[in-house]
This record gives structure tokens, C-alpha cells and sequence, in this order.
């Protein structure tokens, strides 16, 4: 493992800022895609019901769709693709995942039944399930705009869209909330840096 | 930047798993505690709000308040630290953090004050409010689980604790909603590795 010094991750992490604009024309090669989509989904879920579906929007024709949807910020055209991450709101139905494992050997089909039977009973609440759509996703969310940035390449989360119209305009399943909208691209200019509060404002030690 | 194959942070995300046995009593240095923190601290937020608070639960005391609220669970004794991230229901109050580049030229005060009136007004929202929390907070959950692993820890995110009972132990203001629970320490046992769907599963290219 790395020291602080010369951590990787810690400099990718450090180095990920928001970028707006970026170099039209762009091609991403698949294999860097892929990589980034790879990294989306290695995230963390619980349950392990992996709470997301990334619709990957890069064609000329489907950039200028989206482009009014997003409230026509240039990004949107200018960067290879964007990336629209989804939360997906019944993520209980993916409980199927314990089935290999039941198969293998290394579950009981008591506790896969005993697990399903937790998962469903959350899911009876519709906070819970927009809540783990959002939570997870963001997980996945955060894997892509690092990936991208491991890779040469940056990124920016953006919040400014119309969902409503992205879930029309793309056949969004009503299974799935919008939760992110992710531009990733070649840099044309680097990101205006963000100031950020200080630990001691966004720690607390033992108790408030 | 690194090739696919040779790259650090890809490496990272993909060998991040849930570790829930811990070797006992080992003590964190501070300084990894500090970079681990950081990491979390540069996540990406909406309008730069920052949503999030990290209670970091360390001290045996604490750490006997922490295990009955997670269910006995005692990944929460065995760890290093477990960092309670908090979501921000206020956010819109780190609206202040405008004011350093007002003060030093770099943000013109009346784009300042519309970007404020803007966000004050989305959060009249509960539900926005709510999301954004869960959505921002999760980014550094992610930088949490990877800053750690590429410094030899393993953690566990946790969903399985009562949330009622960790405000008021704790003392958690109303302004901030647990979203997440991670337990940070040296493995005991490495973690079972979990399914995945395949990519073919989860992306979509172009539309639904």
C-alpha cells in the first residue's frame, strides 16, 4: 500500500474537480468507457442489490435531445458522453443476485428466502426505496467521475435538468429515478477550483 | 495518466469489497484518519453546499454506545473508527461558502446573491432537501471506502443500525440525517466477494 505522499487514489480523488468545458469532437475509445462503466459498477449497494442502470447518451442525435433537457449547457454537446445515472426504485427485484450463490453452494436457500423476504418487507415503503435508489447510486456515481479522472478524463455532476423530460425523452421506465446527470470528456479548460470548508467545520470527534 | 491495465485507482475500486471481521484493537494513525477525511471532504456537492458532517466514533466508550444502536454487530467494536456520515437538511446554509471568492474578486456579489435566492428556494422543498442530503453525503461515503482501501484499511458500509437511537445518543442536531454508517479498519478475514450483474445488464446505450 501507498503512503500518504504518493497515494494514487488520493490524488485522483484530490485532483477530481467539476469541468465544464471540453473539447468538442472528442471520441472516448470504448475500452475507456467501458473501464469507467466497469468501476460504476464495482460500487458498494446494500443488500447488494446494485441500485442502478447508466444510460449512456453520445450520439450526435442524442446529445442534441438532451441538450434542451439540461437547459442547453454547452457541456452537454461538447463532452464525449454523458453518463445518466439512475436509481432504480425496485431494487428488491434484484434479490435474483443471491441465486448463483444459492447454486454454488456458498448460501442456504433458508437465509436467501429469510433475506428476500427483509428486502421486500423494506421495500414496502416508498421513502426506502427512493432513499437506497438515490444513496447507491451516488455510490456508483462518485466510481465514474474518479474512473474518468484515473483515465485522463473529467468530469462534471450535474443537478440541472429537467428529469421529468429526460425519463420521457429517453423511455426512462418508471422503475427508475433520474438521480445524476454526468458529462465526461477531454478538458478544454480546467475546472474553476471550489473552495472547500475546513475538517474542523465537517468532523465531528465522539459526539456533537 | 495511467493505462487500464496499470491504473491504481481502478484497482482500488475493484478491490474495494464490505469487510465485516477486524483485527482488534488496531489503532489508526491519525494522519491516515486525516487522509481518509480529507478525501471525503473533496467530493463533489451540489452548488459546492458540502451536505455532510462526519461523526467519527473511535473511543471504547463510544464504540459500546455505537454496537447496541447497529444491532450487536461486532464489526463495530473490532474496527479502527466507524464514521457516521451525515446528510445536511440545511444546506442551503453553506451558502456562506460564496462569500471567500465575492471577498477576493472572483464571484461578482450579484451572481452571488441570485445563486443564493436560487438555492434557498429549491430548498422550501423538503423532498429536495432530503435527496440532496442522501445524494451529496453519498459521493464522500464513496471517497471514504476508497481513500481507505488505497491506504490498507477495509471498510464496511452499513445500512443496519437504528437510526432514531444514533441521533439521540449522539446528539445529532435535526439539521442532519444519517446516511450511512462505515466501519474502518485492518481486515481480520477479507470479505466475501459479492456478484455482480453484468455490464450488459445495467447500461444502456442511447435509450430505453
Amino acid at each position: 500500500m501507498s503512503s500518504i505522499e504518493n497515494n494514487e487514489t488520493l490524488r485522483v480523488i484530490n485532483e477530481r474537480h467539476s469541468v465544464k468545458k471540453y473539447e468538442a469532437g472528442f471520441v472516448m475509445p470504448e475500452e475507456d468507457l467501458t473501464a469507467i462503466l466497469t468501476a460504476a459498477s464495482e460500487a458498494p449497494s446494500a443488500w447488494n442489490l446494485q441500485h442502478w442502470k447508466f444510460l449512456v447518451i453520445e450520439s450526435e442525435a442524442d446529445k442534441a435531445k438532451l441538450l434542451p433537457i439540461a437547459y442547453g449547457q454547452s457541456q452537454i454537446t461538447d463532452s464525449s458522453v454523458t453518463i445518466a445515472v439512475l436509481g432504480d426504485l425496485e431494487a428488491n427485484r434484484n434479490a435474483v443476485i443471491y441465486d448463483q450463490a444459492v447454486e454454488a453452494g456458498h448460501l442456504k436457500p433458508e437465509i436467501r428466502d429469510a433475506l428476500v423476504g427483509q428486502i421486500n418487507g423494506a421495500y414496502q415503503s416508498p421513502q426506502i426505496a427512493r432513499d437506497e435508489a438515490i444513496r447507491n447510486a451516488s455510490f456508483a456515481s462518485q466510481n465514474i467521475m474518479l474512473a474518468a479522472r484515473s483515465l485522463g478524463y473529467d468530469t462534471c455532476p450535474m443537478g440541472g435538468y429537467n428529469p421529468q423530460q429526460l425519463i420521457e425523452t429517453f423511455n426512462i421506465p418508471a422503475r427508475y429515478i433520474p438521480t445524476l446527470l454526468i458529462t465526461v470528456g477531454k478538458a478544454a479548460q480546467p475546472a474553476r477550483p471550489a473552495g472547500r470548508f475546513p475538517l474542523s467545520d465537517v468532523v465531528v470527534r465522539g459526539s456533537f
